[in-house]
């Protein structure tokens, strides 16, 4: 019986599979209480004055991580700390040697924002597991529940820290980048019990995890506009990072006529109306783009000065690694008469290039059948932010599941999923790995 | 004999005046080395490792001053200090009870800027009256050359303090304006020997002066452009200043599809290119129109965010009023559909909204006359930026004249006029003054 708010999404009463579904294995008993339970006592670490504030390394992450180590090993969970200092509760099966289904996000926040974003991955996995436990299950691959090590940037300017050294991609620069206090990553993992100086141990070597799956809150709007419960990944987006610097000439606002102008915001204005305009063109149904000029700084920046130099971020994010390559040449090509008509000039030099990463289409096909099997309406999509899973796929085969977010805002104390759409993304989560762990152990027998 | 640099200008040699013109009085004996040395020596009046710096108060500033007094003092004219710190010295003319005919400008500076801005025509009313020493001439009206006192902004946020003063203009709550030190602008005047307990007595009644012109540098490029040696001034352009504010909503950049989006900053562009095109086309032959976004902040100014507010300056010069009345409404309103396409809303608040200063015909016509005499070539246009003249305009006839400056730079390091160019104002200025004494003389007598 739960207490949870009636919304359109089935309730718990509605996870029992469809009959028509053969081979279907009887849906795992979750227990929505705890699960709602957890996000909100998890979420209470925080930041009194900040909430909802949970940065990687503070007191109140340490603290939370004792709460969750409390709670893994009360699901029956073995727990271990690799030496990037992700946490692991670890539930065996029964085939000996097989690799392991591991889910699970952060728990580490950004500023203000961690109301759900990461927290509701561990705890979704952690109660799979707790399920499991009840109900005296074992599977034939051990079941592993992460909470990876600070996904969010931390101080020092490094984000995906534990599930980067589980993929091997952390390095040394990365180590020893420090805090203003100077303290390094590499000290601060330390600090939170972790070994850095070990930190190859805890790397997973390719074929050594059976596949990876993610709950997250979509942190877009597209799921709730549609009114769909389930977002099926099917990429994580490349992202191609510039600073774009427009150079005119300050002049005096007064004194110079327009014709005589070299107005760096008046080119950058027409770069960033042209950006918008060619990220809208470029998106197909099978195609995603967005283009954000976020930052934006004008030098001098006087009330009655004509800008002679702007410059600003923009960030290119897709799932076309053809997009990414190209977006911003053609756009400042495509730009340069009316660069000319400004009298300005404008560069681009590249800051980051990530690569888009797909799903794994088998965990993508079995996200979409445990989605149809609790009678949850979804849609395949890409995920516009990254994730741990990123790194993840580098070394398994990959998915994540996507629940709707209010408005979708996130990054902010306004964050917010309903219980039900909670318990929805875990339904799908729980039969996504029952299924996997079947066709896995199958396809590994054969 | 002159050691200038030799120019395409006339040298001093060419200030005879043309035969043909009847009744026009002989050039007075201008001495151009006299007038370079003095422009030379008042600019190293400045902060040492920031020049060209002489704030207004600042103990540049107080030396200068002094050392103004005794050049004043070496061409014979009788000093005094009025009660808002306006230094003037004063010859007296032939016609008693005339009011006097008044020149000058301003010794203080913004910071780095004021290499010529300003003490250009204080040094250059210096010569004139110099000059009129030198020859033993007496002219109908008295003379006065004044150095207002901080005509540029002060750091209470007061510009054309002296000015003001002698228009009536200058508010209470002005003089109660404090800096960062807590000092009030009334404190400053003090400090530099003015009475603000009696600054009425600085105000000039209209009638009370017969006219008023200053010499000055553009600050602009048109002339240089142009290749012209004079600019006859028409009016000093008004101002209208308006803070705009976009507002959106800070979404994710990578999770937020384009169409979904409010980009607050993508509005802002659409006013910024809009307000561009908007001031070019309504220049006209007799109107001048420039617009100016020079300030401009985003929130949150993140790259992985679309931007949810932008705030940015408006500033809208033009010598037409109803140019100043109506743009900003206007553009807005023009604006509209691409604020809804952005899915955002604008709105703009007034700052500041001060009218045109017209230049009085007759000062217009003298001095046109007087380059024209000194085989100058000259150009009517608007003063794009603000003048203790256009103070003086609210209590006497008014004209200015400008000459070129280097690239139309200004309140700069760079800013820059050749000797030459110093000298053929300094004669406009001395010709238009000598003919309005004989004008208003005639005209007074009539």
């Amino acid at each position: 019986m739960n207490t949870y708010p009636t919304t359109a999404l089935p309730d718990a009463t509605a996870t029992r599979p469809a009959q028509s579904l053969q081979d279907a294995p009887s849906a795992l008993p979750l227990n929505p209480d705890r699960l709602w339970r957890r996000l909100e006592a998890l979420s209470c670490f925080t930041r009194p004055d900040l909430p909802w504030t949970r940065r990687a390394f503070s007191p109140e992450f340490t603290a939370a991580r004792a709460w969750l180590r409390d709670e893994f090993a009360s699901a029956g969970l073995a727990l271990r700390l690799d030496a990037a200092g992700n946490l692991i509760g670890r539930r065996e099966g029964h085939v000996p040697g097989a690799p392991a289904l591991v889910s699970g996000s952060h728990s580490d926040t950004v500023l203000q924002g961690g109301r759900f974003d990461g927290i509701l991955g561990v705890v979704a996995a952690l109660e799979v597991a707790n399920a499991l436990n009840d109900a005296g299950h074992t599977w034939h691959h051990p079941l592993e529940v992460v909470d990876f090590l600070a996904e969010e940037p931390t101080d020092q300017g490094v984000s995906c820290v534990g599930s980067r050294a589980q993929a091997g991609t952390l390095e040394l620069s990365m180590l020893l980048a420090t805090d203003v206090h100077g303290e390094t990553l590499a000290q601060a993992i330390e600090r939170i019990g972790g070994a850095p100086e070990h930190i190859v141990t805890a790397q997973r070597e390719p074929g050594s995890v059976a596949a990876f799956v993610e709950l997250h809150i979509e942190q877009g709007p597209v799921l709730e506009q549609e009114g769909l419960a389930i977002g099926t990944v099917t990429h994580i987006v490349g992202i191609h990072r510039v600073e774009i610097t427009v150079t005119g000439r300050p002049d005096h606002a007064g004194t110079t006529p327009m014709y005589l102008r070299h107005d760096a915001l008046a080119g950058a204005a027409a770069i960033i109306t042209r950006a918008r305009h060619r990220a809208r063109a470029l998106n197909q149904t099978d195609r995603y783009v967005v283009a954000t000029v976020g930052r934006l700084a004008v030098e001098p920046n006087a009330t009655n000065t004509v800008p002679g130099r702007v410059r600003m971020s923009l960030e290119v994010r897709s799932d076309d690694p053809q997009v990414l390559r190209t977006f911003v040449d053609e756009l400042l090509q495509g730009a340069a008469a009316e660069m000319q008509r400004c009298r300005v000039s404008a560069a681009a030099r590249t800051l980051t290039l990530t690569q888009p990463t797909r799903a794994d289409e088998r965990v993508v096909a079995a996200i979409e059948q445990a989605a149809h099997r609790h009678g949850h309406a979804q849609r395949r999509m890409p995920s516009g932010a990254g994730h741990d899973a990123a790194q993840l796929a580098r070394i398994a085969p990959m998915g994540m599941v996507f629940i709707p977010c209010r408005s979708g805002r996130s990054h902010c104390a306004e964050e917010w999923s309903e219980p039900a759409q909670v318990l929805a993304g875990t339904q799908v989560l729980a039969a996504t790995l029952q299924t996997l762990d079947q066709e896995l152990a199958g396809s590994q027998a054969a």
